[in-house]
């Protein structure tokens, strides 16, 4: 099952026959003070730059959040996404889970197929978010939450799901638009986190075949060397079948990388060896601007 | 199934239930010139520095290997041993494939019951090394490797290995203690020598349940940023079914101290932050000793 992605001049398309796709998670304020501080001043200078360097970096699409106590959100994320815009031309992903904001952000992409993030399990989040999903001819993410919150099992994960899947597709939402979260909370509080989660995966992909994304570095929270971790995991959810992520391309391409070419995805291990020499180079430029400062 | 190594004071388990092992390869001329000179000059000093760094770093099991072309083997691995058992307590692997250099190994062992490495499916093979293996009640490390070479279908492999495991259990050896290597070759030459290995595992997982073993640092040979391949391929072989590999602990104990935690099999991360905090003193002592010098 394939699901395509469009901005103006680029298609991306998700499916298991497919490289893995990033979703930089980069532009949200939550966690970078320095991107909340530029949103409240209204100045997109930084926003452009974490735009143009997660694409760099090699995200295929691009989050943008602008989640931020001192932000009217509404106002902001038009100015957000025509920024984002001007500089890559990558589709983009719009994060929110209140109508308003989605819709001013869907209304200022100039045109093409955009992702929503997201819809849940929830009542009265699928009742508002998929008539704008429908409207916009948008992709949308299921969370697999249901009214009672995060099911703790694969069954219920699963059984979230199917209510999305249901709702989307009795609206006329086509299946292959729907983009399953199956959720993972984090193994330092939880050792069996990362096996539910990837048993969810299973489930998921045997019932539905739908495409599945998971927020990976969620995974790590509160361990220390994050990293072994959050490359580990993406390794693992990769085999049991996600298609994409929402990550930081920066630090996690090259585990991605790695893993397409592992799972035969990467014929002569052509993109495996661009992504080694663009970002050496990336790497190489980011070094001599350090010494130079 | 449980295959149980033991030295004179300790004893490892390997089984899918149990935290992935780690057989530490260093100590094995081949690529460290170093250890190449001092095995020629017989110093031990050198060989016993990297044994102690090795299970500092996490080795359970060591590997010993003498192979190089200035050295009679069957003379200085007895030597080796010896030193390895002077600083540390893990169970050995005596890797050869020649029978007198196998024998003088584990007759140089203190006691336990050591790790075999390794026999292949050759008909030359089988009939000079098992006979060996049952004799000292050794576990053993089975290449799937045919008379004709290595197959290159998973299928192929599974043969080898059903080989074997019927020609050792027929003597009496018990098939716990035959681990079987499904062998990866780089993905830099053949896009499909990771999907291969990973079948091949699950093939075998299937077909008899043996602990399965992989030296996971041939997948990557020609490829620049060799560590992402290798921490990938560990995360994918582990949750295929393998269930411990020779290795470099240094380098990638890391990876799979997080693939254990992420497979659930760590409660409460007790061994992850063992391991994160043993290791992050290392570091420091080896900057600090840097920086003296």
């Amino acid at each position: 099952m394939h699901t395509i992605l469009k901005s103006n001049s680029k298609e991306v398309t998700i499916g298991i026959d497919k490289p893995f796709v990033i979703i930089g998670e980069k532009i949200n304020p939550t966690g970078i003070k320095k991107l909340g501080q530029a949103l409240v001043e209204r100045n997109m200078d930084f926003v452009k730059q974490l735009a143009k360097r997660q694409v760099d970096w090699g995200a295929d699409v691009l989050d943008v959040n602008v989640g931020h106590p001192q932000i009217e959100e509404a106002e902001v994320i038009p100015l957000v996404v025509e920024a984002v815009q001007s500089v890559v031309d990558v589709p983009l992903c719009i994060d929110s889970n209140e109508p308003k904001i989605l819709e001013a952000g869907l209304n200022a992409i100039k045109g093409g197929k955009p992702l929503i993030n997201s819809v849940n399990g929830e009542e009265k989040q699928l009742a508002s978010v998929l008539p704008i999903v429908k409207e916009r001819g948008a992709a949308v993410i299921g969370l697999t939450i249901a009214d009672e919150g995060i099911p703790p099992t694969p069954e219920g994960r699963l059984a979230a799901a199917d209510k999305i899947i249901k709702r989307a597709t009795k609206m006329g939402i086509p299946i292959e638009d729907i983009i399953i979260d199956p959720l993972v909370m984090t193994v330092g509080h939880n050792s069996v986190a990362g096996t539910i989660t990837l048993k969810t995966i299973e489930l998921i992909k045997k019932e539905f075949g739908v495409n599945m994304s998971l927020g990976a570095s969620n995974v790590s929270f509160g361990l220390p060397d994050r990293h072994s971790v959050n490359a580990a995991f993406l390794a693992l959810m990769m085999q049991a079948g996600a298609t994409c992520s929402i990550t930081d391309a920066i630090k996690l391409g090259s585990a991605i990388k790695a893993t397409d070419l592992l799972l035969g995805k990467d014929m002569n291990s052509i993109r495996y060896l661009k992504y080694f020499r663009a970002t050496e180079k990336l790497r190489e430029i980011e070094n001599s601007t350090k010494q130079q400062k």
